[in-house]
């Protein structure tokens, strides 16, 4: 734009008032940002805890217009049925409980996102993970219910998870997973601590700064049951990878 | 004595008298209590930190007339020398920094204590575990260095850690090798966070809380760095699986 | 295994695929672990919080299966009754909300676990130590409503816990229980605060802080209300004990 | 001076100038009330920690003046040579840190304050309690080193605990020995948690929460080593009480 | 009991006998003390919260059988009606929660204990302490919503505080009216945080931490939102100071 | 006054009496003050939660008696329904949770306080914020959704903030927003974090110590969603500088 | 500048690079931003703490080249002396720990600051933000020792106070008088929690919630003893203000 | 080596034994493992804090046998000089606290890794990193001193942080600038909080919590002040998207 101007094809007044106003959208209650998923092949995001149905719908229907992806997240079954009353195409994680819906044609990548969890009560967070990388065309593997309380268990299917390009550990009550996961593989590891467990466990803390002073290089943290932000993280870079195998 | 008074033999002046007065015998500024290593067979017991050299030497010195073996916790090697000058039968353990003074013939345990410690900077703890439980004639066996980091470690010499009567884990930082250990052996496991790490490790808390969330069963925890009350703990269940082996 | 690979009997590929499958079964969701039971006589447990009766039920079923006694535990009343529609021999103790199956004859363990609780509000949590202790063929004892402030309602019954292999002992508010029956009695005592008080209670930190900084040796602590791994460790302490009376 | 004003005596501007620098004598850096003193027989007070020698022998020497008694808390031996150089019958309680000018003639309270320490590390609070209270014409009873981990010792102790009009209880660690000597005793109970301990005491708030817990009814809290505090508040109670024996 | 055994009157084993099961009543899930009312003039008092309502009424009608009278705290009102429905002669202090029975007849005190509340939702607070006071007979000054954010309204009633032989101020938010009320009066205060306040309050960890760290000499805390704790230290220094009068 | 009891108008008795009684009304439960608003143009607030419907309505309607502007915060639909057919004129923002009756001619301020929300989630707050401001005469501009991940969104609006005279930022999760405005503005800005966000966030304390932390010279802090208090200090801040323009 | 691109006087390429390179100095270690002085009249400003005496003297050089005034803030003794050796015309305020350098010609406010401390400890805090705003042309007035345990020593001065156009508040302990201050008067009050205290006072974290939650209106909070930007606040306020009177 | 096995060529005995030794070197007080620098091209790394200069050295000289580059972190100066003494080759990062030792030939990335640091005081942090992927043969860049109180001074360089393939961003106080950084970026951001700050940053706790909680999704989190986790993860990242380039 800078060009633009020297030129004179485009007036300064013309070209602040563009940048103002460009490239989002300003829908009063919500600035609708289209720049990122242009920019970078990202889907169109909402987090539908905390709005009603209505709103989630209406936020579902604008963003579809971009005709990229879009990914619904903490969407209980209410809003899932309501989305999919107006959009039938949409798919709806129950367990993750995402609603996707996907308008560009899928490229899968090569390189796998190996999702680890410790125990049953993990998996809502590995599965928002999982259709979060999904939606943005990753591979993806999971182990699931494999707590170092029976480590077994965990390294009977250690092979398969060293061939992995990332790999997303999910964990609640002490979190250990992530340092012995961490150990055992050599691609960057993220680790997702959860809210499961009670007493000591502080909603989430407990496993948060056992990863966090995880022993093992290689480890970073997201927020307490982020999946989606583990999904997206280990997309980026799953993709960097991918390109060259 | 309720039989002593009956009988008339004691008034009931001198049994309330005696009652008070004992089994503990008091030193003004401290009450010497004799009463628990005579029932119990355990050493008598000095925490070193926070007195002078000179308290230490007293208390040492007075704590030897029962004939009972010694034991000082928390000793710096100043603290040590102070009291080998005086009495030169005692052995220091300048990495646990424990004294100890033997007046009792070793009849040494059957069991096996297990001393587990994730790095090197657990040993301090792990040391101290140690010398408490050999004071009180507990076979132990140390695997140091195996943290869960590098799982390898730890694995090769799970058989072995699987021999012992009982289990004692040090770890700081995460705290992850509790879990892990927990999860290999059938025995009940003490597990002692260490306040080694730092960042979020908050001193201790980070293993800590770790350790009390353990998703292993069988797994209880004494205070950070507390070595002494794990060897202490440990050592009161292998004398009783002791005896049947 | 290794045997009968080096003597031909099974072929890398067998031993490598029954190694990643066994000893756990499968269940998509939920990897069923027969290993620990088999080798060490434990209950199958099963964590009834958070998952739906439909879900209890399933996995009391199938875990009945390997014909050991079944526990589960965090059991409200209509889990109870969903479970013992379809097997009416389990018993129900609403108190401790725990659900119990034997199916292994009972060989009561000679030595006995004190269950002590400071008053009438931690009998839910010392009742689930109780419950777990006794399927796994403990003989229990307990000591409800023993709290500190009224000290000879404690001291009463202090030569009748001083019997006991191994202590239990739970409180909430300030939990101080724990150090006084630590100081009158020689054998391990497994300390459990909980969730019980107000103010500053904080769901149970105040008596695990009291608990963990116990002037009395020899106590070991666990998560707050976990009764269940109370009543677990003290059976593993007993039952080395057992052996020997 | 509302009447002083009505008759004329005094001009509205000195009535207003008056209250602006009354009762309080301002010293540039600090404003000394002589009002409570005057009021209430209470000494003259100084937290000599964070002051440098000479301010504390500066203020020291001005609150002399009042003719009240003097305490000065928190004073290490450097200040209190420095002041006794310069006042010489003042004393000096080197455990306690407190350096007492005793100006007034003493009254000896009937009723007395026990004082009641846990251990030998938390004398020091309990020191800077009782000379708060003998300066301020108390008596006192101290019971020192009967912890909870050895209950005989406090129990023989009980019956001359229960003579006193108030108790203060000072213990580090866990604190669970304000509410068994809440449980004794019928008057009120000071507890003081002091910062001893170590691991999880995190200075002092372990016995800080157990005491505001304590299921004992009478029992209240001051801050952490608040030794001061402690004393104050027992004799204005005692002072109370003291009239009626 | 020593001298009924060393006359022969009571044989040992008997006298053992009644130690064990005097002075409490064991109920099976309770054990009832008459003790401490029998000995000091206190009422029955039962913690309602977490009871149901037939417990409640049961153990109201146990406690009632030692002719004392009988307090009943955090007692919504289907508890207090279900307790008039059976004993029409209680009452019910709805804003307090209190649910009293006087058998005994009343003997004012002399002196006054003084209630202070910061604003009107500290009020359920101060009524459950004037509620315990007066049923153990104190007189009461009730000085409600004299916050310090409109000084006025607390020093106009300042003269009348004054007057109280002990004061009891309760607040939430901020709690720094202690410390105002601290420095106004020369008897001590007992200090009640309430978990009244949002954002950062922290359920009352706020004026907790103010009243602890209250920079007027003779207030001390009891913990948050405790009106019946500081009712009953209150009656306890007054019952000394009123002998007086 | 105390001019008038030196002329002698005003007899000292009643001079004090008044004193004790004004500027405030005593209603029992609670002390209406009219003091505050007289003096300084500040409209009666009302603070609705925690109150049933009823008290809500009886005090707002005794508020405005005194002829000035109200404000009823955090006040959800049926209480403002509930004032609203007592008292028609009144107006509710439902987002903002506040209920307005404006009885005092507006005189719009001519500086501007500009409100800036980081998401669609903090607009509660911020229109709590903005309908203080506003019942107080302020002009006020609101920049909703700028929040710093997508920087551009406020970097378009910078040129219009930094128009204002006094800046509100009100931001949950990280708060980050805060420190980016107070870079770009040279008046101050007054953060309110809030309790929006998950995981980590632990209420709004996460934002709080963002702020309390910035880099940025010029920023202070309220509590946690305290917008009342936000809107009240700026509109403080405004009225100063408003006179000058 | 877009202007001088329109008009071809600036190429963009060097328009780029003069934005990257303004209006900021990279000096290596550190970028100095001479861009707010110049907009706003603040001074240039170094935190001293944590950087060598060569670095400061260095910086402090670098900032006087600007012509503004240069302020030190955390500069002990011996930073001082070196900076007055090479600059003599510096003056240091050794209780605020301030070096001050004045170039610029002093423009006195009308309107004052007034700066209130609850004791003599707060003094370092308070003189740091009087020596902060003086150098930006405030009139200060100083209120020190004004703590709410002595109340009249404070109204003694409000009509003073209330004076002011805007008022700091420095308190540590309990913090308490930032509510009865935001009270007395009118204008905004900026409230700085210091880290005096000791026990449960945490470093500063009870004055820091008590000021939080103040139940005054109009009070807002800066970090744990910075004064500085307690002063910084005061001053931008002030200024507006200013211009009216 | 089951291969091995199975052919005969390895005993089961000398399998199984060389598993236990294999592939780490047990020197007695810390098992040297080789294993993953060989796997992985990761240098020896060695945390020098907590050990005695001697200890370094000896660990450092055994390190260096396997060939492979080496890196001690947290190295003070006194350290450096002792190893260089020994080994004249190694290299030193005052400001990050790291010694060097290049024995592999550098193969330098197509990619680069921004470092982004907020102040001067986060730079040993920044450091750190660079110095840890530097070894690992990365290409870095660093953006020094670019906090978001000057926004200006981050968008003038945000057009070639936009160009790396990895960045990191380390920053203290309240730790924005990661968010900010994640919103201009499309790559994955690593953020690491630092202990930089005062009063209620609490030791690296504020940024820690802000970068958790950023709004901007792509930003994972390692310890607080680890820049060498930070370092290694990016490098981890990188190696893969550069295979690409």
């Amino acid at each position: 734009m800078l060009s633009a101007v020297e030129q004179g094809t485009v007036s300064i007044n013309d070209a602040v008032s563009k940048l103002r106003h460009l490239p989002f959208e300003d829908l009063g209650f919500a600035k609708i940002d289209h720049h990122r998923g242009v920019r970078c092949g990202i889907p169109e995001v909402i987090y539908c805890e905390g709005k009603t149905i209505d709103q989630v719908v209406q936020i579902f229907s604008a963003r579809m217009q971009t005709g990229g992806n879009v990914l619904g997240t903490r969407a209980d079954v209410k809003v899932a049925e309501a989305i999919q009353a107006v959009h039938p195409k949409t798919e709806y994680n129950a367990l993750g409980r995402t609603v996707t819906l996907r308008q560009q044609e899928a490229k899968p990548s090569k390189g796998t996102i190996a999702i680890v969890a410790a125990g049953t009560s993990d998996l809502p967070v590995a599965e928002e993970a999982k259709a979060t990388a999904e939606i943005m065309d990753q591979r993806t593997a999971t182990f699931y219910d494999v707590g170092v309380a029976g480590l077994h268990r965990l390294l009977s299917q250690s092979e398969a998870i060293q061939q992995a390009a990332v790999v997303i550990v999910t964990a609640g009550m002490e979190g250990a997973l992530a340092s012995v996961v961490g150990g055992l593989v050599s691609v960057p590891v993220i680790a997702v601590p959860t809210s499961v467990g009670y007493g000591a466990s502080f909603g989430g803390i407990a496993p948060l700064l056992t990863m966090l002073n995880s022993c093992a290089a290689g480890v970073s943290v997201v927020n307490i049951d982020n999946g989606f932000n583990a999904g997206y993280i280990a997309t980026l870079i799953n993709r960097a990878s991918d390109r060259t195998e």
